[in-house]
């Protein structure tokens, strides 16, 4: 079974463009942020109450291949899928569409240590599990 | 007559808070750029379109006062009016609000120069000018 | 006695420019708070050790006035001074200078309280006074 | 022969961090941006004046790899290497490393398409292939 992705949306600032006339490149993995916070969010523990109770999923490795470039006041989708890497690692993936002209303007991936209050490796929490495909 | 001001949402993002475990204070100016260019798309005609048409608004001044701060994964509501200076100039006012609590984060102005597509001053299009209170 | 302003050099990066071809302007809030983070670090008691030992300077008001356009790559000046405008808040004040041809780009304010530990308005420690002018 | 790397140095700022105490992710790649510009810069030729001159390098694809956090006001050296990887594409390795305890914070690699004025894609100027390693 495939899970669903969880599907967000954002629109582009002109704070995220450069003087190329489109959005810089890291801004790509703020918005791959706001995908997998939404993620998380639909099963119903936010990661802001994930990390209040003592777990916080801090980046390790990330990446981005931008295939065709987003503007300024564009609308975009970002669709985010999460899986169990090992048990105290979970990775998520993000497309980036524009619905628009349906294209896919980037996609990518983070990976993501799961660490419990004292900053050592625990176990991802089953409320995670459950959402990841 | 006052004119209802426009509304806009945003969700605070983890990139926008800062070790203090508030936002950082520069990206409630990216906030203010989102309620205008809000309040403009509510005239049809948005600023992406208006920038190709050949007048651009850049800021000559910025102000804000921190009220309380705002923190992630707050869903704040911007509360944008705009009002004319003089032919050539306009000025936007912002409340930035959460609606959790009703409380005023923080307030704004900004103050932008009305420019054609030589960089010349310009009046300000009457298209816009019928947006403002 | 007029204290002698302290000194930044800051580079202009490309993400800190938008498509207009000039820089964003909620950055010149960024580069601000360099200013005065190596104003601080001049009385050799950095802020972030002020912090650490429990001392925090949170904005409350901000503002800026953008006189010329700064570019990428840009390598310019930021001469920073400090006063204290009652026992528990201190204003520093910016002038952002591009040597290359001696033009003001910016210049802006940013008023602070000084908090203790609880987040309780405190005086502002005397290492940090004889900083002002 | 393996060409000696570029050095950068970059201090981190307080807009640069998060509330978990340590500096975003996505900030890392604006360091190796910094990078690569004084990498190109130490050929004499600017990407500033690269782009002028009608060649642009868009990155077509970033990745980063998280070592170790990087925190508020720490300093830290980027070292920058370039790589043809095609006629049309180059590639940068970053490594990101704080001296004062010669732990490696990051590293990381974007590849950049070499592309004309029309946007199309073109060889890499030789000036900047003199370069690479």
């Amino acid at each position: 079974m495939i899970a669903q992705p969880s599907i967000s949306r954002v629109r582009v600032r002109y704070a995220e463009t450069d003087q190329m006339g489109v959005v810089y490149y890291s801004n790509y993995f703020v918005w791959f942020e706001v995908g997998r916070t939404d993620l998380l969010r639909a099963g119903g523990w936010t990661y802001r109450e994930m990390e209040a109770d003592g777990v916080s999923l801090p980046v390790i490795e990330a990446r981005c291949e931008y295939k065709l470039p987003a503007r300024y006041d564009d609308d975009l989708e970002i669709r985010t899928t999460g899986t169990l890497v090992s048990p105290v690692r979970v990775a998520f993936s993000y497309e980036i569409v524009r619905p628009a002209d349906a294209h896919t303007v980037a996609t990518g991936q983070t990976v993501h240590a799961s660490l419990d209050r004292s900053g050592r490796p625990c176990r991802l929490p089953d409320r995670v599990k459950g959402l990841l495909a």
